[in-house]
């Protein structure tokens, strides 16, 4: 959308199976190159060698989205410190649960922020935004309990789907992907939303037989079950 | 500087005598033409006829910043009604005291908002700003004793000035421009931050003979002027 309004060509390579980095990536010789790791909706994950691999054959920027890096095995910032041509974005939105606070953040080497510094606004961020922001990174305990409650639910949500019968991947992220093997995802979807339950569904290849599912509280998880089983 | 960063052209029309609308700013021809009022860093504040007579003139756009006007006399809010071509800028940074929320707004018809709609992140302010900025503007007897209290201390700095030789026409804004009659406006400067108090000094036509000054609390002022004795 942004390059679009910039009058900027943008060149979407699709994954390759099984959503692993598509080689035609690395030699688009594109001046910005996006990678969402985990990604998002598939809820996939890359190994950090293979982007590592990657910073090492672009031709400019490798931007690493990390907003979900928090629910994966691990994160790409040392390569930070290895390629000077690496930027990754994170936020508060998820790992942190504070969506509502519009909070994100880039890490890379100072010639590349300087980059950005170029075209800042002179304001910065709120005041109070940036004081719960600080609290809330500071808080490293509350966080890491809050990412085992996730990811605890979700380790729950995913059984309790497959004995329903759903195909579900491991998920890397706060949210899963179910697939409904009587490939009913949309009406599924649809039969919740009329029990004012939101799930995501795509109708994109892919992703139009699964319904993607944000892990809630027990309580939420419970409900969702509930109604899966009323509807199946 | 949006404007350079986009490539766009700006022309920049120097106000008249007096801080008047010059002529010229009618014939520009711009797709956009804006009008800071009251202006910074002048505190010079325009009719709102002349801005009415400048929206039937224009070719496109007219936009009126009014981060200041809960300071000024009258504000230019009806003109959105009287002319499809107007939109006005507002502030909850000066009016309302809240400058760390980061918050403003715009006001115009609905097919110019429409415009803006189109190129706005998805994603909204975040919540708690948003939450904030309600219940400050739904407070109107607290943000009226705010402006009173900040109209009352203007004008007891304005004539505590007027008394220690400083030159200070009647501020429309939440700051005062100071004219130094001995000319040494950059030396009081200096000398005021060595006091750890801060004010500015513009090194520009028409402003480098005066200090600007926000109006602070009751206290802050009362220090100021201590420190301006001493150094007078």
């Amino acid at each position: 959308v942004l390059a679009e309004l910039e009058g900027v060509e943008a060149l979407e390579i699709p994954f390759g199976d099984g959503f692993r980095l598509p080689a035609g990536l690395a030699t688009a010789g594109a001046a910005l190159t996006m990678v969402c790791n985990p990604n998002a909706p598939s809820g996939t994950w890359i190994p950090i060698e293979d982007l590592a691999e990657l910073a090492g054959k672009v031709t400019g920027i490798l931007l690493i989205d990390e907003a979900y890096v928090d629910f994966a095995p691990h994160n790409a910032g040392h390569l930070v410190k290895e390629f000077d041509n690496v930027m990754i974005l994170r936020s508060l939105s998820k790992g942190y649960s504070l969506a509502g606070l519009r909070f994100g953040y880039a890490i890379a080497q100072k010639n590349v922020i300087a980059g950005l510094m170029k075209v800042k606004d002179s304001y910065n961020v709120d005041a109070i935004a940036l004081t719960l922001a600080t609290a809330a990174i500071k808080d490293q305990a509350y966080f890491e309990k809050n990412i085992e409650r996730i990811k605890r639910q979700r380790q729950a949500l995913t059984e309790q789907l497959r004995t329903l019968g759903f195909d579900v991947s491991d998920s890397h992220t706060n949210f899963i992907q179910a697939r409904a093997r009587a490939g009913s995802a949309a009406a599924i979807h649809q039969q919740l939303v009329q029990r004012n339950i939101y799930v995501r569904h795509y109708d994109i290849p892919g992703l139009r037989d699964k319904i993607r599912i944000s892990i809630g509280t027990e309580e939420q998880n419970d409900r969702l079950i509930a109604a899966l089983r009323e509807i199946l």
